[in-house]
């Protein structure tokens, strides 16, 4: 679990804010849920196994509920209940904090925080490729280019006639599925075992790697085109989504990768993966397409395509490439005055400066200037406006820019009422 | 529990917008920490009884953990950490999520957030009025004036001398603010055997009704200056108080009232409570002063002032007084093609005008003009741009004002360069 210091805070909320404004850009809205679920929505998805990696708890009525370890069974509820008054597309997105009673490492912390995005009711790939450019477009509002991530792409129908053509029976395609899902943590010496034990003796674990390691979009595609209608339509799907992402005009940090499977879950069409050229192998992101995502709660069935990108990964890998930005905690106008006579009159200037929505602060010591000067500058203020015996004589005070040290008198009745014009911009 | 759909998500996100900006503008940054904390921590502040309004729960590790309840024993807890590192003053502000295992009831939920804004490491009575100026700032920030919410103010040591003052034996005066506390809540038949109860026959329920109801803050000046040495430093605080929050020009919403007590918890000079005129008792906010917040967790003593905010309250205290803003859900531009085999060119403009931060959607379906156009009405948008014909043509496509119904056509190349100039500024 963390804590954050004000540091952290300005970090995360530099984030959270850049997940927020590349939401919005591409017509996203924002949903939340509560933080704990009913127990069984977790197990009906994923099954009892599911419960040891859960925060899970009993009320005094006895209900058993578990602290979210993941977004998508709330947002199936959400949607579910709303199934027919929502209109379509559902273009929806989210920062949920969430727990996992797992043992933290590199990476993986108990707590995190998660952008999920997700368009639902649409089966177009149109959906597939906004929001895949909605996750190319953090990157780069982060700085980052092809050079430093690239988004591996595969499609699960596709790969299966990739697959079947090569010569896996059908019926082992989920645990080749599952193999290759390992392919990139597995030294060539643990994959042919691995392969054999899962696959059988018929399946060459050579021809597996050298299909899943060379075989171009292009190759797939037309493997696929030969293996029937639904082939077929794989094919085309996975066609005009490259297509989209050409038009969309992120292409070039887009890969094809037969190694992207997503795990063993419920994904039915393209699934994708982020990772960062550099700095292991940990997912910046990864989501996909999903046929029916509230059919598990016996909802009408609902299309749709995501992803989800934490927050430990994305800021560890920021930090790694030198990325991570500086969010200062500047003020705008540190108010200083130089007799404790003064201070009724200094209040009465910082609350109309703050009124006007300026940062502004003082010391709570009535202490030297120079004191006070310091800590304007330990505050990182941009002015600091002096409050002293001119404004009873002649009713004006002094503006000093810190940066510039240039300083001027200004009648303090003109700066009260444009303050933002004297002080603002910083 | 609640979902928050997107209608109430842009509910909160302003609340929250706002909280942060006051605590901005007042010169307060932002801490967080963890959702659930050691049962131990609420156990050290609040005994054992605390832990039936708790969702407590234990890992596989048998440690206790709880639901944060409150944020108080986390902000002492992370004070104490870095007791010697932190610059002072200390202010500090956060928005938690919180969970009390309570049967929900008007204005209290089973989660919910708060503001809570507290400054650390100082006495000097300039902190108590920064944060009653700070809550008042919010009120104002959502309209409220003094005709809808005052501030009621009291001062322990202050309540504490007028009481002795009147006759209540030093040793029962916190049974005489238990009573006090519940003063509003009981009808007058109820009050006279409470405090009989309480406080003993020696004590007039009358006289005690008389004095909370009708003694006025220089009256109890006086009783506390009579009081002795710690009743004179008590009435400079208090009265230096009110002369800040004279200056900060936030005196017309607050008054001076003995009745506010907050309960017995660990407050021990200033203590307020922010009250609607109408609608029931239910605070709106409530705080004040106390002298050794990491004093609980064997830290150095740090003494401050701070107050929390929930969420409940307050949204449905602006929904009464119909204060509540309708922060709409619009999108600057929904861009329209023509013809199914413009998609293409259409997606290189929407990816443009994402990339300049611009909030632009389009439709998924290839369906006729007039329906892009009714779904660009469904999404607020206050332009459509349309990519017909002329695109190829002559390179223009055309700009309608869903306002205003104006139309005019531009250079694509034109648009493409400066699109926040033509499609910004909504």
């Amino acid at each position: 679990m963390r804590d954050f210091y004000p540091d952290d805070v300005r970090l995360q909320n530099w984030l959270f804010d850049t997940w927020r404004a590349v939401s919005r850009s591409f017509g996203f809205e924002e949903y939340e849920g509560p933080i704990f679920e009913f127990l069984d929505l977790y197990r009906l998805k994923s099954g009892d196994e599911i419960v040891n990696e859960l925060f899970n708890f009993t009320d005094r009525g006895a209900r058993e509920f578990a602290i979210r370890p993941e977004m998508t069974p709330s947002l199936a509820r959400m949607v579910a209940a709303r199934a027919n008054a929502l209109p379509r597309p559902i273009k929806w997105f989210s920062i949920p904090r969430m727990c996992r009673a797992e043992k933290p490492q590199r990476g993986r912390l108990r707590e995190f925080f998660q952008w999920n995005l997700d368009v639902l009711g649409v089966e177009d790939p149109l959906a597939d490729a906004e929001v895949i450019s909605a996750a190319v477009a953090f990157f780069r509002a982060c700085g980052l280019t092809s050079q430093d991530v690239m988004m591996r792409i595969s499609h699960r129908g596709v790969a299966s006639a990739a697959l079947a053509k090569h010569g896996i029976p059908r019926e082992l395609i989920p645990q080749a599925f599952a193999v290759i899902d390992k392919f990139d943590r597995l030294t060539p010496e643990a994959f042919t075992p691995m392969c054999a034990e899962r696959l059988g003796a018929d399946v060459s674990a050579e021809a597996l790697r050298e299909l899943v390691t060379t075989a171009t979009m292009d190759d797939c595609l037309e493997l696929a085109t030969q293996d029937g209608p639904a082939g077929i339509v794989d094919a085309t799907a996975l066609r005009q989504l490259w297509g989209h992402l050409e038009s969309m005009g992120v292409a070039d940090v887009c890969t094809f990768d037969l190694r992207i499977v997503r795990g063993l879950a419920y994904y039915t069409g393209s699934v994708f993966e982020a990772h960062a050229r550099q700095g292991g192998l940990r997912a910046l992101c990864g989501g996909g397409r999903y046929d029916d995502l509230t059919g598990l709660l016996d909802g009408p069935r609902v299309p749709g395509v995501g992803f989800g990108m934490g927050d430990v990964p994305m800021i560890e890998c920021l930090k790694q490439l030198g990325k991570l930005p500086d969010p200062g905690d500047s003020i705008d106008v540190f108010v200083i005055d130089t007799d404790a006579s003064l201070l009724p009159q200094m209040l009465e200037i910082v609350a109309d400066l703050r009124s006007a929505g300026l940062r502004a602060d003082f010391s709570y010591k009535r202490t030297g200037v120079g004191k006070q000067f310091k800590q304007a500058g330990g505050r990182g203020a941009r002015y600091a406006l002096i409050v002293g015996d001119e404004l009873a004589e002649r009713g004006e005070v002094t503006i000093k820019d810190l940066r510039t040290g240039q300083q001027q008198t200004v009648a303090a009745a003109e700066l009260r009422q444009r303050p933002v014009e004297w002080l603002g911009g910083v």
